[in-house]
């Protein structure tokens, strides 16, 4: 009966206590596991990738994700069926790549059926008076189908996850998927991209940003660069990552996310 | 079994860790809800003003909002009963409004009975040792009576919600109540003051901050403003504001809360 | 069935809410109070102050504290069986004051066995895979020899807690420990020390910080100081503390954790 809560609500006003309020007056049994509030406003693409990286994580349960910068237009707030729960927020793409990556789902209906929402004193607020009710409901066992019509699942807004693009000379066009906390650069760069290019543990390769090329080793942990050196690993989720020892390379290499990064391999 | 915590302790210190520590400590089946605590630090107004906001979604339970500018002081902690439960906290202001909105207080107490307190290895620490154990202590079934002397209501610090002012030439000189994370500013003003003045959806209003003035369109929702159109809307309070599509209006404006804005309506 | 959980994970990334859900997946019944996840990152002797701080307040139980610059090095992870449960992190001395202060650890384990780990998508994610299902797994009642081979405690690394010098001159040479939310300065100084030299309530004392100087007043509490005057008072925790009315004496006085604070009392 777990209720797992990513939003960009922020923590400093109370959207974040009002909807875990909502939720427990209506399931007091209800356990709520927040993921994290502070995606970036507005930012789908960061709460739809945070929620892919953590969702393999989540106990089975009822999973509440809202980016929403559809509020007040006539976008659909959704519930997905998968294996192991439900996915609810908005149809605009953040739950995409969650659903996808949990086999993808077996129904879809549209938070239409107002008897599970709150009345508002104003506009309805999305996350207050319809989504976190129906996750909360859901998690206490009301069936999927009462709260309002199917939808196709073709339907859906789909999830926008940027593939990195192999040029003619053998680089990797790739981006920044996540800069976390320290620094670490997480790009959209499988490790086997970089073996099939004979780069393995110890070699290097050249990084590219805007007009700028450095050099990156690849290296199996972040303890293993030197101070001051770039290094290329591959993070806790399985991806490629440019690293510094502790300190950020993203405040190096001025990057943030979405920002291309070119990865040039020595033919 | 309900606690909900608001607070300007921030989450940088382990301020508010402590406080849920001891209190699940004293009565470990507690539940706690945290509201934020992010209201700036001895901000009164604010805390006062995002807890009235909430408290219409907070489960029964306890209510323990803690802003203390006073600490150190003589200013009482107090606990008040309403219907529905108790709120905690010092007795500066900042539980008067959501204390009036759940109908006004039936029964108050000063909390001086040490019993109920945690010894400090310093001076003590209100929220840790005296208004966390009260506020748990109260959750887990002790009678409001054994905590301290009954305090007569009327001798409570009063809640400073500020009214707008109605100008002689019928401008509404208001103020911004609340800034959230979108830039929305949550004006004091109510949406029947614009339609005795016949401002409906559809129409505008003159918006004075300071020196400046500009014209603000009445709309619905946000997804009706056009890109880098200042509109008026109902937020889901019930409170009119003024927002931006996307953006901050609060940064367009140089508005936070506390700040002067005269609505001006065409005669 | 308590776990107390504090880190340098900040709130931004989902890292947090990924060991909640990891905890809560292993072990559904288990209550996690969060200490705090904003210690600076990498700022090993900040946890263990703000740990050694908050342990007296916890519930038996847990406790899971994770500061790691050592990610990726051969850095033990271990759980230290303490007087009312265990201590769960890294070897690199966030654990050790607190384990002092609970009357040191009677058993000691490296956390080896795979058997309680998570796999990894990508390379040991030391907090996710290994530290926080320990944290649970022990919560949950698994036996401490279970997790590893026993680890002598006389070769984990020690706690750096800074002690004050005593100068020739009977100035005491400290330095701030810890700045809070408020901008009150702990310093390492007790008030014992203070009282050896005759400084008590109402006195003053001059405070040398780089190549200035000022004075500061003995107080009992904030309330006492006056508008802009420095006042030198027993924190909620029982250590010296420099503080302004109602502003942050650290901006005054541009202080900051691990700054050079001398006390100089007139002989």
């Amino acid at each position: 009966m777990f209720v797992s809560f990513l939003s960009d609500y922020g923590r400093t006003d109370e959207f974040v206590g009002v909807c875990h309020a909502v939720m427990l007056d209506l399931v007091p049994d209800l356990r709520i596991i927040d993921i994290t509030h502070d995606i970036p406003p507005f930012d789908v693409r960061a709460g739809a990738l945070t929620l892919v990286r953590a969702v393999q994580y989540l106990p089975d349960g009822v999973v509440l994700a809202i980016v929403d910068p559809g509020v007040g237009t006539d976008r659909r707030c959704i519930a997905a069926e998968v294996d192991g729960g439900f996915l609810v927020g908005p149809d605009n793409g953040v739950l995409a790549p969650a659903v996808a990556m949990l086999g993808g789902p077996t129904r879809v209906v549209a938070l239409e059926n107002e008897a599970y929402q709150l009345p508002a004193p104003g506009p309805t607020f999305g996350g207050r008076d319809v989504m976190a009710p129906a996750a909360a409901y859901l998690a206490g066992g009301k069936p999927l189908e009462e709260f309002g019509p199917l939808v196709d699942p073709a339907s859906l807004a789909p999830g926008l996850v940027p593939l990195p693009r192999e040029d003619d000379d053998g680089s990797i066009a790739g981006e920044v998927l996540w800069v976390d906390r320290y620094g670490n650069c997480q790009l959209n760069v499988a490790p086997e991209q970089l073996a099939e290019r004979g780069v393995e543990p110890g070699g290097s390769v050249r990084v590219r940003v805007g007009s700028e090329e450095r050099s990156a080793r690849r290296v199996h942990t972040f303890a293993e660069a030197k101070p001051s050196e770039l290094v290329l690993l591959v993070d806790s989720y399985g991806m490629c990552a440019l690293a510094l020892d502790q300190r950020s390379a993203a405040a190096e290499l001025k990057l943030r996310a979405g920002r291309a990064v070119t990865i040039v391999t020595e033919p």
